[in-house]
């Protein structure tokens, strides 16, 4: 039993569970080695005191296996009903299911109601934060994945520099981006790899399009790459030729903020309290209408994990903790402009994930 | 109010329901026209009898004014609950609901239950089945988006086979479709673009990896884009020079258990009458033990929608369907040949939505 698993059998015992499951493919991949998007299909472990199995659709079977560190297998076929194949290799233990934690932020209702048909347990308890918990704190081999996935966000935002030129269009950087990234083994990236220009960045959410580049613009980067089954996420926004004074002004601010926050962390300090430092400078700025989201999220397997950077959040940051730290300022139809490394908490202070340059570059 | 609002707004009525509710991003794309991917933040449409909302995160709200169809956008910011500004908008309406519907495949617990404190609904009903009856008869203009997605496909298909060569590695291939794909507009596949070599193929759900390429193996494409919202999906086994008489036979009964499904296809029969067309030209051969997954899948938006075509499946084929016959054979470390269209339904019969030779292509 490796050691994620060992510690959610902890939170099993410490909750007075009978049965966990969890049927989130990136967390079945965490806790049992078997990574796979099972897409509408069943793929699920079962953690009970005295057995475990893992659930599979039985064209994944013979991979799990043969990458998943449970013994048991259990598989259905296409035409099979999987809740009934569950409800009897269940009951083949003989072990009455009271007690059972299931992850609220992410099962379905119609498979709550399966679930509770084929279990028979009279309550349920939400174990996401006993998860988060357990997920958020990264041990070095998990940082070590994820220096490795920052650095090749770097390489990816040298990539995306380099394809800049007069008429290129948004989303020919992001293909030329994500084709090298490939050629170099990484076959998902964290998330839709973004690269707006000039106008289209003021929206914080666009999506890359036919746009094309015109002279004295920002470019603005925010990608991320999957390697080793944990994530990097990184945003630059460089300017393509000389720009205007009060664009570099709004970037100054941008900077002033993201800097200022990544050298405050600390562990014993809110997180709250790091959204306030970037958030108060912007504000002071008189910008404070346009930095419309939170700080930062956590980062590991996925790019949304605890902590939240968010205005009041209370959470402690300790050693150890993985987040984003990207402030942005956003004018509609004007301009947008997001800087954000992701970082590891030390004992004193922070190391970020990537190293590109964060003082604004001319291209 | 766009059609596919207004068969919505019909199902509400015939079921007595006072509110739907949805969240899922592609259908909250299908009915209000606003496509995006909120991550964990909250993004739903409210749909009442005299009363019509999108609920957003703030830094959508000006997209979603922008591109959506409902006049009336609620929006809230990271740090605020959603839930409060949810519950107190539907009190402005002073509407009671009682009867609420909602997608319990799509669902989480979690949000059912802050959805259930926030609108102190009685009763749910489950409006899954509604709403792919809505989606499962195409419309000229969705069969039109389709037929462009499959041309994209054949042609990246095309793309695929010219990169063939000695000592190329299958994610290289990868690289190599979805560049030249986002090249041509294509931003997102239906799903991981899989090309897999020889024995590689022998697991019907492998992953592209570091794999690379020798004579006289099988090359399994498996692909599909997204475009103008709707996808397409293909599969192709092609030959990487001269292949054997063994290969050769399994590849023909295969061909031979895709066309006969195809043939078949005819409005009035079961999807599991296809499904068994296909199998039993696959049992004959003396490999259906090896044909481990169901004929096909209806597509759409997604590529899992209604029908599937599953042994015993009972729904009625009827025109404007649109869904794959995919057979395959597939023996473990050894051989893997699958060979696929998607077609729509039409008066007699169906057409495909792509056009790439299904004889075996030698390359």
């Amino acid at each position: 039993m490796n050691q994620s698993l060992q510690k959610l059998k902890t939170k099993m015992t410490e909750h007075e569970l009978d049965l966990i499951y969890i049927d989130e493919p990136n967390l079945v991949g965490y806790f049992t080695g078997f990574e796979s998007n099972p897409h509408e299909r069943v793929l699920a472990l079962f953690l009970m005191n005295n057995n475990i199995f893992l659930f599979t659709p039985s064209l994944e079977a013979k991979d799990a296996e043969t990458h998943s560190s449970i013994e048991t297998i259990v598989s259905y076929k296409d035409e099979e009903n999987p809740w009934t194949i569950i409800e009897s290799h269940l009951s083949s233990y003989d072990q009455p299911i009271k007690r059972m934690g299931i992850i609220e932020n992410n099962l379905t209702v119609e498979r709550y109601n399966h679930l509770m048909h084929s279990t028979n347990a009279q309550e349920t308890m939400d174990i996401s934060s006993a998860i988060q918990d357990i997920q958020l704190i990264k041990s070095t081999d998990e940082i070590n994945k994820m220096k490795y996935a920052g650095e090749m966000a770097d390489k990816a935002l040298e990539i995306g520099m380099n394809a800049l030129k007069v008429g290129i269009s948004e989303q020919e950087v992001v293909a030329e981006i994500e084709y090298e990234m490939k050629k170099r083994g990484i076959s998902e990236m964290s998330f839709q790899t973004m690269v707006l220009f000039g106008d289209h960045a003021g929206s914080p959410h666009g999506n890359p399009g036919e746009r094309t580049l015109k002279e004295h613009e920002f470019v603005l980067f925010d990608l991320g790459v999957v390697a080793e089954g944990y994530t990097s996420d990184v945003t630059r926004t460089v300017a393509f030729k000389s720009v205007s004074q009060e664009q570099k002004d709004i970037y100054e601010v941008v900077l002033s903020a993201q800097k200022a926050a990544q050298s405050a962390v600390k562990p014993g300090m809110t997180t709250g309290a790091l959204d306030e430092i970037a958030r108060s400078i912007i504000e002071e700025a008189g910008y404070g209408d346009f930095f419309t989201h939170r700080l930062g999220h956590g980062l590991g397997k996925t790019v949304h994990e605890y902590p939240s950077l968010s205005k009041g959040s209370t959470m402690v940051v300790e050693e150890g903790m993985c987040f984003s730290l990207e402030p942005g300022i956003y004018i509609e139809n004007q301009i947008g402009v997001r800087i954000e490394d992701c970082v590891y908490v030390t004992a004193d202070g922070c190391i970020p994930f990537t190293r590109t340059n964060k003082n604004l570059i001319t291209l």
